[in-house]
């Protein structure tokens, strides 16, 4: 018998909730997640509750909630029809034309971009930027959480620093130590909710609207584009190739440059050592500084790391920003910048007027995730369990797709870039990619400009290495028609 | 004996922690929070250990450890004394004067003014601002963070919502309609980081840098004030008098108008019903919109409350911003605004920019406290235990110190302000009143200007009703001398 629904249905366990609730999530997010395509119908009631051996009424009833919910259509006597709601499939940049314009102000009277990342994976995908939930320490991590929770019962409530409580602080100073080399004290550190707030203090502090120049990388990270064009930056879009960061090309007027020189996002380069010290050379002799975006750097496979720029900065002019959102999870919406001690007074002032401080308790639990060795043993494992996944990729490349991908050397982070090799049948390729590798990343989907060469970058955060292999051999197919 | 330090040191029971760290936590409070005053020398080893009952040796490790963390200075052969780093005991706008200023943005270049709250309460005091935490259901909380984090371990990882997660936003929606009467969907809720990140979305999209004018009260909330100054607006402060905010000077240049409407903060007037209309009269005529803050306004003592101005508004002028930071704990970091629907769009992409969402595991609690009904029952516990606090301050004000202050009327809110009736005998009031009643709060530290009619607020988050009636008699006799 042929399955009713076009994916695995996962009936509770005893004490998981009810059956109604299960089924209800499970459609719903097939359907926000264009997995149930709009337009198309589920099955009848009767044929659902036979194949998935369950009532009758139960099916009914959630279909009933979606289609109050606004996920399905229904239409008298005729099976309930996907409504057009699915989120985008890749991210993309969506230009909204705003409301009310008169009443704000002039950065968002504009239309304005407004970037969409993808719909989260639905199982396993090429997706970029998610790390495996599969082997994190949940049982270690529920431990910290009922400790700290402990502890914040048992003290009067108050308002944490602004910069971070000095426990967090202390051991994200130790931790970039150990794993990035990057030196810093504990007083340099300043807690973040996430990268995102971290490019936007330092954006905010720094940039004069309408006159500071900000160079960002070609393609680059939208969200870091994002932050700096709402403070105001005259943005200067700047070449990546095969080196990372075209330094040369950079503008004399640029004040702030915008890099991620351990893996460039989303191509993959490094940032070669020469680059480097030119860059610090250029932010010397034209008084900028440098932003360091270092968000999956902890994931090193052999070779021998190159330093972060911010080891090689002596002069006070590089901003370190990292994240726990790779090396932990996303949603738990923690990063950090290492600062230059003259902007840390300033950079904490921002914060205030952003949000106060971080979050106490989240922020307890970290703090000792990091101090007790979890987060350098979850680290440990999980480079061990990518680079086996990376493996699986690069030999599936090289066996399967070397005509038409050349990958971009990495040795390190949480996914791999390939240039593809034939621009003139980029179009034709990337689309056949969506399709049978879902999840992965056109370059062209991150660039300002529309001569960005062609490329594409394959994530091993949520999918399996046996999964790869079988992925890419599909792909091979797809293209071999 | 006379007891060597000047507060009770409590001693860990066995499993909490060893000594020493209980020692060094303690005193390292009270140096931070000023209970050990700067230049005075703590006990020898010998004579503490004695004191203690404990080994001296153990004395010795927690006087290093505040020496190496330059709490003490040490002097050989004497006896360690106490650095001069307290934090203020009172909250106060400090001008800082940036280092590298060549570097920052033109907003950041000049001195800015940064807001240092009062340091953390050290055991009972009139704080303002900080609830009460030994009445806190700490216990459904942890088991509500244990099943949100068994959630998070069967799913994989995602990217939660920018706005919110929809249970939260409809857990709010619910929740502002039941204790504010504030009608909206979950559709028209954005989740933020606390209270502060909600005025910092607001300023940013609204205001134009160097040209937009927001009006704040007089005197008003520094970190609002903050928030507002931080994306360039011109800042008009506008005089709160016993109908709150005077709404008859409100220049027709104003683009924003700030206030808390239900209970002022710091003075605690409520905002007359005529002025309430006249204001939003004035946003219709011209063109301009409304923050309204309401951060503790679901503490309600009898009385009929007036509604909020979100309800009275029929042509989406007004903001609605709230907070979880009094009615749950400050540390937990969240809030939300109520947005008319013209500017939800430009909101959630200002908030995309800011720190790209919410964390997920607290907003997953958050909601099911709400939908559970925890958050409407703890509220009404602790209106009960409020109102006995404000009941015992009400009485202490008319017995003993009647004569001096005169109470502000007001039937919400977690303090009680007041009026100092000689406004020539205030400058000495309130320096007695800072040491017989600490953490009161006086109205010319919340002020821009010198004229600020002289008032004291006693808030009774932190602080017993028996202990309020002492207080306010030490203050009696203080002022009596």
């Amino acid at each position: 018998m042929e399955p009713v629904f076009p994916f695995d249905l996962v009936l509770p366990e005893r004490g998981e909730g009810t059956l109604t609730e299960a089924l209800h999530r499970q459609l719903r997010a097939a359907i926000l997640e264009g997995r149930l395509a709009a337009g198309s119908s589920l099955p009848a009631t009767r044929r659902a509750a036979a194949a998935l051996g369950i009532a009758r009424n139960t099916v009914t009833n959630v279909y009933d909630l979606l289609v109050a919910e606004g996920c399905l259509q229904s239409r008298r006597g005729a099976k309930p029809v996907v409504s057009p709601i699915a989120r985008p499939a890749t991210p993309r940049m969506r230009s909204i034309r705003p409301a009310g314009a008169r009443l704000l102000s002039r950065a968002w009277r504009r239309p304005f971009a407004r970037f969409e990342p993808s719909a989260n994976p639905a199982g396993q995908s090429f997706r970029l930027g998610i790390p495996e939930h599969r082997y994190f320490p949940h049982e270690t991590w529920r431990r910290l959480s009922a400790r700290a929770l402990r502890a914040l019962a048992r003290q009067p409530f108050r308002y944490p620093p602004t910069e971070g409580i000095a426990e967090l602080r202390g051991a994200i100073a130790q931790h970039v130590a150990f794993t990035r080399a990057v030196s810093c004290r504990a007083d340099d550190v300043i807690v973040t909710s996430g990268a995102q707030q971290a490019f936007d203090l330092v954006a905010r502090m720094l940039v004069t609207p309408g006159e500071t120049t900000v160079v960002v990388e070609e393609p680059g990270y939208p969200p870091l584009l994002a932050a700096f064009a709402g403070a105001g930056a005259r943005l200067v879009p700047v070449t990546v190739d095969e080196e990372g960061l075209c330094v040369g090309r950079l503008p004399a007027a640029a004040r702030i440059v915008c890099v991620t020189p351990s893996h460039q996002a989303p191509t993959g380069v490094a940032l070669s050592l020469q680059r480097r010290l030119a860059l610090l050379e250029f932010a010397r002799a034209n008084d900028a500084v440098i932003l360091e975006d270092d968000y999956d750097g902890e994931f090193l496979f052999g070779g021998r790391p190159i330093d972060a720029l911010q080891m090689l900065d002596r002069d006070g002019r590089v901003f370190y920003v990292g994240t726990f959102s790779k090396s932990l999870f996303p949603g738990l919406r923690k990063g950090y910048v290492v600062s230059p001690a003259w902007a840390r007074e300033a950079l904490t002032a921002v914060k205030h007027c952003a949000d106060s401080h971080s979050d106490l308790v989240t922020q307890s639990m970290l703090a000792a995730f990091i101090r007790e060795g979890h987060l350098a043993r979850h680290i440990r494992r999980m480079r061990a369990l990518y680079a086996e996944r990376r493996e699986a990729l690069l030999d599936g490349l090289a066996h399967e797709l070397s005509g038409w991908l050349e990958p971009i050397p990495a040795e390190v982070g949480l996914f791999l870039g390939t240039r593809i090799r034939d621009p003139a049948a980029a179009h034709a390729l990337i689309a056949k990619a969506r399709i049978a590798t879902p999840g992965v990343a056109s370059h062209a989907d991150y660039a300002m400009r529309a001569d960005c060469p062609p490329g594409l970058s394959f994530g091993y955060g949520v999918i399996d290495a046996k999964e790869i292999g079988s992925r890419l051999a599909g792909l091979r197919r797809a293209l071999g028609r």
